[in-house]
């Protein structure tokens, strides 16, 4: 029996793992819950997540939620599926780990403000200080990531810090088109855009886009 | 020259990796940090870490920060130093990387949210129906983490998942020289706290208690 994957669309994290699971070539079976349906709130699956959250993977007897501790696990439980998630050296690993973290901690808290603030609020109660500086954080991330560019992809080779910030950025770029004028796609830098468009022609890329955003 | 752990008195981020450090006997030079005096904005030590924060650790020519890629960094780079942090199988490790990850996700931002709330507030401004939701909130947690002690420790043998979660509850407990009435101590579920003798008991333990919580 192959590996469950439960995946939300339009959730970054839940991307992430999808993204990983083709990066490897594991086989899985994805099983795709609706959050505006409450499926994340059944006893089913509080029986995989206790939290309710996506993603979550059930590997046999295993199972597992935290996108980041997925990763970490499909890399480690797969040595014999396609590419590395965590490549290189000691060093080269430890730098993954880091841009994953600091996609993490400082990316998607920011990210998540400008969801709430933009795509769940009605326009007419916008916050629109709070909205501009939300944006002017991200583009200050951008331009910061702009310098973490270490090769084609983030740490060289593609690995989990792509597959981490890439789903982030293109949530934050999504807020445009409900407020145009975030302008975050206009400050995305160069370097950062170019990196995108390498995700983007990732031959399994194109199917992972989030279904309700087509 | 040993690797050089830059430490601020009271982060539970860098107090994990001190423990870390002392479980793996990796020897180090600890330099402390004041964040009242301004050190993390000094040059030479963003040039250690661009986003002014402890932990970092520059070890030979690799500067890094993060401290849960550091935690992962110091079980990699030294395998012959002591026990592992992520000890076990695949599965067990995954168990372990889980748990630190739900601590930083849920247990943190609960935390950090508590000591804005009491301590960084002064007691005439202090919003007692969201001090009370966030006590309510990290008593939720602390019932959640009694049903997580797999073992002695955490996740079996002591691992990175326990020397991240002490910090942040040793940090949330502190609440309460501010504030008795959060009674969190009290709503401390039996095991879980019979777990945070365990690690008081760690030889190494007693001295990385925060030098200005003495």
């Amino acid at each position: 029996m192959s590996l469950i994957f439960y995946y939300g669309s339009g959730s970054p994290y839940a991307w992430r793992v999808w993204l990983a699971l083709e990066h490897k070539g594991i086989p899985y079976e994805r099983k795709v819950l609706s959050f505006a349906e409450g499926d994340l709130k059944r006893p089913e699956f509080l029986a995989v997540n206790p939290r309710g959250k996506v993603p979550a993977v059930v590997d046999g007897d295993l199972k597992l939620y935290e996108s980041a501790a997925i990763v970490e696990y499909l890399d480690d439980a797969y040595p014999e599926c396609g590419k590395r998630l965590f490549p290189g050296s000691v060093r080269e690993r430890a730098l993954v780990r880091r841009l994953v973290r600091e996609a993490d901690s400082y990316f998607a808290p920011a990210v998540d403000r400008l969801v709430r603030l933009v795509q769940f609020t009605n326009e007419a109660d916008w916050n629109l200080a709070r909205i501009a500086a939300t944006a002017d954080e991200l583009a200050g991330e951008l331009d910061r990531w702009e310098r973490e560019i270490h090769g084609d992809y983030l740490a060289g080779p593609a690995s989990a810090a792509d597959y981490t910030l890439y789903p982030m950025i293109a949530l934050a770029l999504r807020g445009e088109k409900r407020k145009p004028d975030l302008a975050l796609r206009r400050r995305l830098p160069v370097r950062l855009e170019a990196w995108m468009q390498r995700i983007e022609l990732l031959p399994f890329f194109p199917p992972t886009w989030p279904p309700h955003w087509q």
